[in-house]
């Protein structure tokens, strides 16, 4: 991680500028298409838990400009697997934008041309060798051992994630945020943002998320991290230097893209379909159907990029969230100022709409916070969210450009 | 699997009768309560897949009385980790009853005062281990090389399932079955003796399955199975006289565990709390919650009675399944003659209602077959349709009381 901007640089071929706290940089593009990373810099953080992390770094982006008034910032804070980078290319030559580029730009529902939209890569992101993310974690080298922290790593929550973006925010000198929205993980992060620091988010937008992780969705987070801790090359979390655990890492990452996605997607994309012509599944243990060979391929490229222990750690912030960490819902919420607005999606398998959203809804009601909702249609399940997010443009612009309190 | 007769014996502490092909013994005791586990014998049996196996072995039980006109016999099939204990207890003293005895017995919705009812281990049963289990599949020893199978056992489908049944049928000089009722995996077994002997099923009862496994379902499969061949234990399948891949296979059995569930269940059992009071899972990356801590030791004491390999070939015979094996699933229905009860269960999350159940009805009814549809309300997900099965009792009594065609 240490070599995290050089790794930029040579990734890609475009400046980078790191901020470092009490020094603001310039951002000199406005967002043309061509996404410059950047790198926020913390010398020491202090996690909700009381461990004191040195030398904290977190990647982040912006699209569009920040006004003299520096009141019309967004943030967008990003999902399990996801990053910082929410739209525009690295390079003109980019195969594939940002995750939500159709809804971040200039005219789109979050128009660049009006708001100054920024994303940051998470503490202990999942994907800690992606050239293009700058992140710290259990893959850190921990300066005071010249090693990658390993286990040694403390436990971090969402609110954590939350209180890094903050010190950014501060940093930038902006005051209140015009919003702040993300989608599943991102969604927690961004209710949770409006729960701690009311005072400096002016709207909300959860997407495919909840104000809570239930019993249900703890059990199967333990379920996506169990086969990473199953592969001897795991070794207790100590694998730096050694062989990675690629097998456990990849199964796990093929958890998950089922688990986000739907039957009527898996039926539709895949039927029955073999994944080799002429090899029958029913002829031999090992010939597989398409589906079995899509979620291979598709983790173990995933795999590459990803880091087993970033894994591990992001399960338990997911296992650990309740909105305002009271351990009272209610507690948690009636703190919240801001406008919230719920982007459930329909037949979401991980977020269910009728465990998470639709209770969150009537709680939010009760407690005289102001709450709309609307649900995002597809056949995609949970990732509906990110893939269908454009389904929901309107009602986000509208929500978006209308007054705050 | 050799010592099974004796293992049984030693268990049950009652007489075990084995029937073989040819040689039709006598089951003694009318159902009173105390089930005696029998074993049907077949020298050589060859799979749909053209493989001969020799000397296979299952194990079953009945329950009631076969009439002189052997025209009173029900079939139950079981599920993916069960076994044919679906009534009674082995020993007056023994703590738990089979799966269904609350359906199965004198005066219930199969009545063993009318019916004869019976229930056999299937091929490859999960539980290998368990002695009052019978089975053949990669655990038992290969005779014609001294050793255990492991993966040189062939590939079975649930058609082999159902003809080594219907071999233990032909020897008991039963001409038609009554019915054949089953859950889950045994929905599939059900619907297939239909599909396969329409002249020798009058009535078929799925429950919580369908005439398919559909794409996303084989996706789980996979997933279920995929820790399994993580475990570096599990080496391949040859582990026999080695230690068990027993960490991968109690994760395949925690994944099997919670799929089959709900979050409601989950919500109602567990909520949010700690695995261990005063471990505060957010203070260490070892602390848990409840749900957590209830899977592992779920799955733990079941892992102990399986077999890995024989888990990874209930996967494929799953994996594999449409009814009648054509790979058309109207050209499967078609076939059919005897009038059909679906049992869904509402909030299944395994055979989902609207992917499995819902579409079978409208099929079945445009081919003209008779079909009826209750669902089984609960929320314990796919398990409402063991646990809660009585709350069709009704619909079930009446429908198999009702002149065949």
């Amino acid at each position: 991680m240490r070599q995290g901007t050089n790794r930029i640089r040579r990734a890609i071929g475009a400046a980078v500028i790191t901020f470092t706290i009490g020094g603001l940089g310039t951002n000199a593009a406005a967002f043309d298409g061509v996404v410059e990373k950047m790198v926020f810099e913390l010398p020491s953080y202090t996690t909700v838990g009381g461990e004191t992390i040195a030398n904290v770094r977190i990647g982040w982006e912006s699209y569009g400009t920040l006004n003299e008034a520096r009141d019309n910032a967004i943030l967008i804070t990003h999902f399990f697997s996801g990053t910082s980078h929410a739209a525009g290319r690295y390079r003109d030559d980019d195969p594939k934008p940002g995750y939500w580029d159709r809804i971040i730009g200039s005219g789109q529902a979050i128009d660049t041309d009006r708001y100054y939209v920024l994303s940051t890569d998470t503490l202990v992101n999942l994907n800690a060798n992606d050239p293009t993310v700058v992140t710290t974690g259990p893959a850190t080298i921990n300066p005071g051992t010249g090693r990658p922290y390993g286990l040694d790593f403390p436990v971090v929550l969402i609110r954590d994630f939350v209180n890094v973006q903050k010190a950014l925010i501060d940093t930038l000198g902006i005051r209140r945020l015009h919003a702040v929205i993300g989608a599943s993980m991102g969604a927690l992060q961004a209710i949770d943002w409006a729960a701690a620091y009311p005072d400096r988010v002016a709207r909300v937008v959860p997407v495919i998320g909840g104000a809570v992780v239930d019993a249900f969705l703890i059990g199967w987070l333990d379920r996506w991290a169990a086969p990473i801790r199953i592969d001897p090359n795991w070794n207790g979390g100590d694998y730096y230097g050694g062989p990675r655990p690629l097998a456990g890492l990849t199964e796990a990452l093929k958890m998950v893209t089922l688990h986000a996605r739907h039957w009527r997607w898996a039926t539709r994309t895949f039927g029955r379909q073999w994944a080799v012509s002429g090899a029958d599944p029913r002829d031999a243990l090992d010939n597989r159907y398409a589906i079995e060979a899509w979620l291979d391929q598709a983790a173990r490229a995933r795999a590459e990029l990803a880091d087993a222990n970033h894994f591990l750690y992001l399960v338990k912030a997911n296992q650990t969230f309740i909105v305002g960490n009271h351990g009272d819902l209610d507690a948690g919420l009636a703190t919240i100022d801001a406008p919230v607005l719920l982007l459930p999606a329909l037949d979401d398998l991980v977020f269910y709409p009728e465990a998470h959203a639709e209770p969150l809804r009537e709680r939010l009601s009760r407690l005289g916070v102001s709450v709309e909702f609307t649900a995002i249609a597809g056949d995609l399940g949970h990732v509906n969210g990110i893939a269908h997010i454009d389904r929901v443009e309107d009602r986000l612009a509208a929500f978006l450009a209308r007054p705050g309190l």
